[in-house]
């Protein structure tokens, strides 16, 4: 069966896999798609090379079925369409404060252990989520992210009639508008790519160049009650504060490698809350498959391609390359 | 009677006032002690110049007691001893949110409006707090700034059990820790001056230099679930986020001027949540109030002197020049 192999220094082999047997408790996948994440595009950068197991299978936002199951899975048969949601908390320590999902000694599956770009994945039961009959696969493998944004929106604790920013409208960006726009929040996106804001506009989505939002005109005076910073960038952590209400929520989606200038003076001010959100808890990933059925949403306009197994490494090379995209799905059905 | 009048440009004067006759809901107080406060420094330096009108009595931290009552005011009579919230919150706007006390149009009264560096003070009846009978009215001046550490360990949610860390042993950091171990939190200090490591040691609370204290060697690798970074220096906001356990509370308690880099990846990892606070609630008066009647505190221990009104232009330039202290209440029975 093919796999796709992340090698090192950057570099992807096509090869093959055999099913791996489930021991206790686990359960063999067939898996159906699998989307290519900014993670792994990370990895293939070779930015994680000291975390990542090598030669491995990476990938870790996928859908499938159910092919085998293993000593002691109940719940579970095979056919049943399910996703992961790719956290191995088996080790839990005190200092983690029951937050499993960001625990110290958590291990992401698909990072640091195999993962999805494969037909055949064995994962642990417990990471399983079961899907509604009748679901489109290639929707359910946005199940990850989406349950990534659904984690940032609970985070920032967004309620119906409020305004939300949400800086960056790359696809983590895009889905955290549409779960905060299913919320009852008014959405406004900042973002510089006019590709993104067009599919944003698209999407019914007001969408805005970064320095063309003024927040307080569109809000009469009050200012965002929350804002989601997902640009990464070191304007886009400035503006987030700016833009923030009186005792706003700022809450930081991307990830800063190195300390970055943010406006304390705004916190004091204003009083806000700026909080970190990282994955996400089993609560996500039901809302997320909840909100999978709901056709209103628009999520198919994301998926901007549908490619096989056999042309990751390609895929890797021009997403580097700077290919556009917002998700592009791995057909893994080899 | 005495008065000490702010003339711009870092100038005090000492000259006299009359007594101004309470208005319609308005309370002349005769002002006991009133401390001096890092914001009237801050206003010493005529850093505050385009904000306090000029010439104009200063001062905020106050005691007194009751000396007239306006028409329409109920519950105060003369003899009263009361402290005063300076915050005038009588121009509410839809963008505070309900926020009062940091609204959009939120006067101080002691910089924007003249303030209680004098023998005689009249200001609205709502900004009163009633003394508890027999209270020392020296320790009742320290009622606002331990309004302000009430309001901040509030906002840091302390729970009894906790490790909190507090970066900056000055007046409000060394008050902040004595209310987050009044709340049942274990308190560790970290400060660079060995004066003032040496006041919260016979404080009874553990002072570290900034290097030395190893949060996870004194948590069993949890961290510390709440830090107040109250340096307002750019190794403090770093060292907060550090110090901080996962899903742990930063309260910025501090006014940085500029922005200044923050460990955001922290944020992300540890699943953080930074919080601004700024002046305080009501509920934190009472709770300031409460917690002056607890001799087992020491706040004693803050006041560093009383001084009499003549001397306030000299205690500011002594201040400017590095003079030593926590908190000097002046004496305003003139």
């Amino acid at each position: 069966m093919t796999a796709v192999y992340y090698e090192g220094g950057g570099t992807f082999t096509v090869g093959s896999s055999e099913p791996v047997p489930p021991g206790p408790g686990e359960v063999r996948l067939d898996v159906a798609y699998c989307g290519v994440c900014g993670t792994d595009l990370h990895i293939a950068h070779g930015a994680m090379d000291q975390r990542v197991p090598t030669p491995m299978v990476i990938g870790h936002e996928m859908s499938g079925t159910v092919a085998e199951v293993g000593d002691g899975v109940e719940g579970f048969r095979p056919g049943d369409a399910v996703v992961v949601r790719p956290l191995d908390t088996r080790e839990p320590t005190p200092a983690d404060r029951g937050f499993s999902h960001i625990g110290r000694k958590l291990k992401f599956i698909g990072i640091d252990s195999p993962g999805a770009l494969q037909a055949s994945w064995t994962v642990p039961a417990f990471t399983l989520h079961r899907l509604p009959p009748g679901l489109d696969l290639r929707l359910a493998a946005l199940a990850e992210p989406l349950a990534v944004a659904c984690h940032d929106v609970r985070r920032g604790e967004v309620a119906a009639g409020e305004t939300a920013v949400v800086i960056g409208g790359g696809p983590i960006g895009t889905l955290i508008a549409l779960v905060a726009r299913a919320r009852g929040a008014r959405v406004l996106i900042v973002e510089p790519d006019e590709t993104r804001r067009g599919l944003a506009a698209d999407l019914g989505i007001a969408a805005y160049e970064p320095d063309e939002l003024d927040v307080l005109a569109e809000t009469d005076g009050v200012g965002a009650e929350v804002v989601f910073e997902v640009s990464g960038s070191a304007p886009g952590i400035l503006a987030a504060t700016k833009h923030a209400a009186i005792r706003g929520r700022v809450v930081v989606v991307a990830i800063f490698p190195e300390p970055k200038p943010v406006a304390l003076f705004d916190l004091f001010w204003k009083e806000l809350d700026v909080r970190g959100a990282r994955v996400y808890e089993p609560e996500d990933f039901d809302a997320a498959i909840e909100l999978l059925g709901a056709t209103s949403l628009g999520l198919e306009r994301i998926i901007t391609a549908v490619e096989p197994l056999q042309r990751v490494p390609d895929i890797f090379a021009e997403l580097s390359s700077g290919r556009p995209a917002m998700k592009i799905l791995v057909d893994c059905r080899a």
